[in-house]
């Protein structure tokens, strides 16, 4: 018999859930890669994404005022908080300097804790790895994160197995990217190990985004003078 | 006598009042691209952004429900309407399926015209450049668009000099760019000119990505058959 077409699979067979998690300080890039990526994903699959934060307010890029005076934020509108966001397949989790201390990111860790066992894949960009390491769930695991951040957050959690050199790495349903842009490669890589290489060949091409497939590529661990 | 270094120049020379166009529909990786790099070039110059509109609801990136049953939005909280935005030395226009028709865009046609004479810079990204053709400031003009909707717009506005095979094109103080990613090289090399290229190597290496150099890298313009 000949293989079954991709449009016969039963479509429960992929992931469908989405939820990012967002709090203030979050780095724009780390989100709205990957979403744009999954936004063009869901022109083919039926996805849900939810938005979710703490409280229902608008979540903010910066923490205050800068220093130099610059007034820059985005600010963008959550979908759910802990207490009421649905189950899902997959949590984006990204990066930001706003999960830097003294930022109490506690429920955010909690959060992450709590659904993990239910997910089918966790997804973090950037120092969104910082966030994933501290819950503990990392332990054990190979993961990368943003280079120039890398020395400080790999000595911090030592049982994590970091890789310098990676654009982005995936240890079983775990996959860790890079800083900020990296986050698009990983999302077109994972759509193209879950979902199809047609599809994120199709989607890469449709963003005119040229798109790096392979994992080790990575010049910015040479340029921030960890390889 | 020396040059005067960089340093001591006058802060004012720099463009820094920035502000973004968003309407139901843009496309989030057309605003979050480019705005990540000046987010971070806003840690070197005093920078601010005006978030503008028509209303100061949210700003939804899909129109509606998908035919799939998809549910993907993100929602952006404007800063200003077109009634009390504040005067700017950059307006970045970005792409989307809102801009098409039936969508009323008059009212953003309108505003761009208004305020264009005053703008040191217009900076398109995508079907962003389709907007600006509307308003009749390209006329004469070269400018860039989407791979995509090329044929289409081109045809529609036969008034402009369309240039097919172009990662960004930059006539006097007009700056378009190509498809949705494109908008990040487009903001790269607009730093390099305007700021300086330490700069936008600089702000490239911290975000982790591989800038496209070259006005007329365009891959996308063979696999979308324009050339």
């Amino acid at each position: 018999m000949s293989a079954t077409p991709l449009s016969m699979a039963a479509p429960q067979s992929f992931p469908m859930r989405y939820g990012v998690l967002l709090y203030p300080g979050f780095q724009a890039l780390d989100v709205f890669g990957p979403l744009d990526v999954f936004t063009s994903l869901s022109q083919f699959h039926p996805l849900h994404l939810s938005i979710i934060s703490k409280t229902m307010d608008p979540i903010p890029t910066k923490l205050g005022a800068s220093q130099n005076g610059s007034q820059f934020a985005q600010s963008v509108l959550p979908t759910h908080t802990f207490e009421n966001a649905p189950p899902l397949d997959i949590l984006l989790v990204p990066g930001g300097l706003g999960n830097r201390p003294p930022s109490d990111m506690e429920p955010y860790i909690l959060y992450i804790q709590a659904v993990y066992p239910d997910l089918k894949y966790l997804l973090t960009v950037c120092t969104g790895s910082y966030l994933a390491a501290r819950t503990g769930i990392l332990d054990g695991k190979r993961a990368t994160t943003n280079k120039k951040a890398f020395r400080e957050i790999a000595t911090a959690y030592p049982k994590v197995n970091w890789v310098a050199q990676a654009r982005w790495v995936a240890d079983e349903n775990i996959w860790t990217s890079s800083g900020v842009a990296a986050g698009m490669d990983l999302a077109l890589s994972f759509i193209a190990k879950v979902y199809g290489d047609d599809l994120a060949t199709s989607i890469s091409d449709s963003l005119e985004y040229e798109r790096h497939e392979d994992a080790d590529w990575d010049p910015f661990a040479t340029r921030h003078g960890l390889v």
